[in-house]
């Protein structure tokens, strides 16, 4: 388990309907797919239990039009291989250019909040 | 209690450094409590409880160097009058500025993946 709070820098959060967020969790889990190619290995990467993995994965799969991982096995996410759609592939590239924008945009204004802190 | 993901948009948290964060929840009280004058006002406002209120202000207070929030009665929370300091109405004003700055800039991404979500 990650702790939020502990990595400085902007966690970033978009509430895009009522009930639907995509942030940093479901952004990592997607990487993570993309580069391992499997549910089990991207959990075990993230420190995700393979109940949240699955969880997560198909939260996105239904919010969207297109689901954005498939994988081999369906229903368990317990083994298998797994890999992101083209939409997938997409979210995760949209997510992580946003996130992007957004550090380069207030990064002056970071700075000035962080000098007037304790030490 | 608000449910944070049923408000459509940026979830904008900065953590200004380990265990310190800045988001949604701080930044709306700051400003509840420079318009009520009150943090037994702004905690209704908010629908947060005192120790909530307190718990956060005594939070803030702590990690930058100066004050955010000047009390008439420390301590409790409860009752007396509250209002930011100057480095609290600075916080403030630079963290609406960055959340705005950082909505303009990925306004078009949001609307691209709103447009494939699922109605």
């Amino acid at each position: 388990m990650k702790l939020p709070n502990q990595t400085e820098g902007l966690r970033f959060r978009l509430v895009l309907k009522a009930g639907f967020a995509l942030g940093p969790g479901k952004a990592d889990l997607l990487q993570a797919i993309r580069d391992t190619g499997s549910l089990a290995a991207a959990g075990s990467r993230l420190s995700m239990s393979p109940k949240r993995v699955w969880t997560l994965v198909r939260e996105m799969n239904t919010a969207f039009q297109a689901a954005l991982v498939e994988t081999e096995k369906g229903g368990t996410g317990g083994g298998g291989s797994a890999r992101l759609t083209d939409t997938g592939r997409l979210v995760l590239d949209r997510y992580r250019a946003m996130e992007s924008e957004a550090n380069a945009v207030i990064a002056a204004g970071v700075a000035e909040l962080r000098g007037l802190m304790r030490e």
